[in-house]
């Protein structure tokens, strides 16, 4: 089985820490993959680092399609960016780290919290949260105010701040369980783990045993209505190479 | 008082329909402008379409950001694609013609539906109800199966399909209003106000209205917190340019 | 275009507040006129005193009515006392100044408070927060329990009062715009929007311009169920007096 | 244990019928006044009806008070007019017949339906089955569109409207019992009961028993925030002579 | 009319309250009866004591059910612990007294707390507000974290801490009534509402006065869908002796 | 990696089934086990049913816990009968079947629906809906009427009704992948599958893959609140066992 991860930013770093973690949790006989994408910033922390970031993520996607080089896709980046539109132009399934983790956390406790980066994304992490249904289990996101690439600037510092906004969601919200909202986290959870004692859920491994699962089951994105495959159309501008590679994969 | 409007497909026709329509409700001393963006499908249908258009819209806003060239700015497609990031970038009021139309429409009926293009769609829109917080006043989103360009070419035909949608949402649903779900689609209401008996919708003209309240009370996105002007970092491919387009409105 | 403002409680110094508020923001050719209720207390501050109220601003909405004298009806109290019944017998728009206000924060703020004056009437304005359809993105309701006639008295204690909540909604609740809950407090949102940094809204201005707006796109209530014309019928005591007043409508 | 019931129209034949029903289920001990507003319409239909038909009911709620002539009153109308406002001037438990009607449907069945006379009264229901929590519980409101006084002049032909919109309740909608929404279809329920083998509830009936629970109890209206006394205030026209009697009550 | 009260736990002394409470408020011509299971721990506090206590539950609402004994049940323990099986198997009405004090706060007060012994038993009691449609008016479930049978050994430190979590739902919370969530808890509603000076619900009188108003009124469970008589089949181990019981129940 | 599947009924056929279907989708190196419970219906289908079942799942679960004799534990019964206790008493994780296929179906699906046998069944796995966060995106619950064994005795029978409602899901409800409401019909899913055209879940090898993905992430159940180990206490009857075997697995 290939699980094709992508990365929706430009920090390799980031990639290989991604890679790393999705390989630590795979399946004998899962075979891992992670790309960077090309186009995007180097941290999606705002809604327009993620708008201009996603053709990156798409053009990855249509690329597997058309070479038909992986059984599952994972978009790995907490914003789930580009998930809808990614799962209708590939046939394979194609997962984002921000509805693995909570429905994995969803299953070990009544209640979860997600910890974040930055409070400027705490709303769209929001809409994720309802969009996923987890609006009543998850019980609260809260951002630490450490910006992504400050984690691994200062790892004591942002595991400290981790941890500090952690004990305040099991604390004041009631969380059993802690979800941490952005790929680049995958380092933290086993010390988080450790010393809140509580499960710790990092996206990345989570959407891996996912898109294993779904492979093992035979399932792949519904196209009977919502994620239909899209027709290919008159573009200009960025979005006719777009509607190029799409038109590849028929 | 400047209000530009932004065609976030290619289809200038479609742009010359939401500038009329536009000029027709303005008030005196409101100047509009509406363009096509230059990067984009002929039509925006599926989240892929809108994935690949929104860089063509936020380039747009970067313009009129750093030429400071209007009060106002409007999205006009009925996905509000880009809405959010706009709203990052834009000093000045950025307001989506969803948004836009269902607030009117809440104002006047108890109840009321949206009717649009393709099924496919429906659960984008949904996501939108949810998210201007309409997920009880809008009682359904009912699909006609005719393509956005379709109610171009056979104004009659589209006309009766919106009529026989708008129908059975009034019957079945219990809609008091409707509310049209695309920008190509503000040469019906009128006939088919008169029609049904009961307000129509379009988001086009609501915005223009919602845009001079704004500009006229003097009030601008909040930048408190979710709408933060996003810092300026490294990008790589077509993500550097529009990195480069904020950091000239700075 | 005439919009006539209804001020449903008795004291007339509010009534040129809201009636200054106004004018200051109507668009040329807006002809605004503002009327005190003769029947009502001096504030509204209770179920009780909306109650013994809504008479009064029926006899109004009816007499308008009657003499087809304005283009469209406010009703400028943040209860939105008899709104659904105003929007029964009036043909034109009536609109309640807490919606108004309420979808104009939302079109510029992913979260927005409420400050009202006591905490007794926190509970009726959550039910047309529910009404609304802005339980989730109106994140608080907070109340000074400065008096509504006690803003007038002593404005920099009203202002100091106003700002303290308005700042712990912003922390503690996330605030990212405030809405005044009651049309004496129109004079407060500039000073309060210059301190705070966020956009205050009043609903007086907010519904003179969704007022206009929908009178210049040719809108009004929805006559096909929930606000169909009530029939006129036999009454008593004082409710003969308003049947008598309908029936002169027809 | 005294209970006055307030019927909010003036129509004498319908106060019979809720004052016989009210006796009929009432408590050894449990003495039954049924009085007719002297302020209203002869039927509440609409919203219009409702708010001229409030001061009425305010009015004998006044005169209780300050006779100290009942341990409990019941609002007799479906709407629940006024109820809000009758909880703050009364020192003793106020019911209205539509929240006492939905519990005890609750109590009994998994789901129910409403079914109430026009369909312009729906919205109105829905938004009581909101405010006391069932919007999930009630799956259903039902409008047979025969008029509130139809039912008293020909009762087989409301028998037959009434089981048939139940029946359509229970096999489209889910529902496994039936809320009449009207004090005037008490003389219903018995047969309908029978006929439809499920449930049927009245609220009349049922908020005597409520009544008679709470005082048994010793429970009354908490005065902690919502509901406290109002205060007497500068008043003008009908509404001054309403809060003399508030005056007189203290 | 005879009501019996089930105690699924085996501590007598807390039956004898229970008795004690119900008998002070039933109606004159309610006979109480209340009996102490034979299966069950001591105290209900998890789940797991929940699912071992229930076949005693069923066991006593089998044998009334077949020995036609009483005119209701009612299950006084506040997890409402198998009442959905019990309306099954009942053909009298069977409640929950959760359901009982949640409803009748509900009448009194614009929204209430319950307050209970440990945080474990949160969650579950959540899930019973949710149920029952409480979500919004119950503004909070607060935990003393002194455990059920703590209460009746040392009466004023159990006093206190009731009190104490109280005075918090009502600041924090805006709590208007409280719900106190055990059947052991009966002996401090009086104290409390005297010191607090808002309603305090014990849910086994609240449950009474229900039952005797459903048996008043002559309602029962519905057996339309939810609440049909399960069919007797094969079963074994423990489950074939309630099964056969059921059976001698037809 | 040891699995332990526990079927809460006595039919052994089922248990069978289960287990072939668990070992066909588990990786290499799971090692499925299956039991029967000793305890219990031969099927469950009533609350009844499963409330005299639980019993038997919590002696398994004890027992496995006692022996270590697992890495995770499935409860194979769509109403995941016991499962919050057997998360207070496991140190493994446990699921459910019916969580396992709602989320799995969220992964694929916009929107999805739920096939059961029993009507009287529906509103037991809304509830589970809703605990489960999964009130939106499960847009229905449709009961074929087949009771459990009637699927088992005639397949082809019970293949007609399962796509009958299927489509009707499809096309009346906008369901976009179907969940089989019982580990019974496991034997359904690729047949369905197949003549739909769209995503059929069973709930246990669903539940294999999230097992296998938990025990991978070396996560469990959190015991920080709601599932905190319980104590062992006092009690009688049957109940007194069970207390006993809790206390062998401290």
């Amino acid at each position: 089985m290939r699980i094709t991860l992508i990365n929706p930013n430009i920090t390799a770093s980031m990639t290989d820490m991604i890679d790393a973690a999705a390989k630590r949790v795979a399946a004998s006989g899962t075979e891992i993959t992670t790309i960077t994408s090309s186009i995007g910033p180097d941290a999606l922390e705002t809604k327009f680092d993620e708008f201009i970031a996603i053709p990156g993520v798409l053009k990855e996607v249509l690329r597997i399609e058309k070479e038909k080089s992986a059984d599952a896709i994972i978009i790995a980046c907490y914003g789930d960016p580009g998930l809808q539109a990614a799962k209708e132009i590939a046939s394979v399934p194609v997962i984002g780290i921000a509805q693995a983790s909570m429905y994995f956390a969803a299953l070990v406790a009544a209640k979860f919290s997600i910890v974040t980066d930055l409070s400027s994304g705490v709303e769209g992490i929001e809409e994720l949260v309802r969009n996923y249904g987890m609006e009543r289990l998850c019980v609260s996101v809260r951002a630490t105010e450490v910006p992504v690439l400050g984690f691994e600037e200062d790892h004591n510092e942002g595991l400290k701040a981790l941890e500090e906004h952690s004990l305040l969601a099991m604390r004041q919200d009631g969380a059993e369980a802690i979800c941490l909202a952005c790929a680049g986290l995958v380092g933290f959870t086993e010390e988080m783990q450790k010393d809140l004692g509580i499960p710790v859920f990092d996206g990345v491994i989570a959407a891996v045993k996912l898109a294993e699962g779904l492979v093992a089951m035979g399932k792949t994105t519904s196209k009977y209505c919502t994620f239909r495959t899209p027709p290919v159309k008159e573009a200009a501008g960025m979005a006719a190479a777009w509607m190029d590679m799409l038109a590849q994969c028929k």
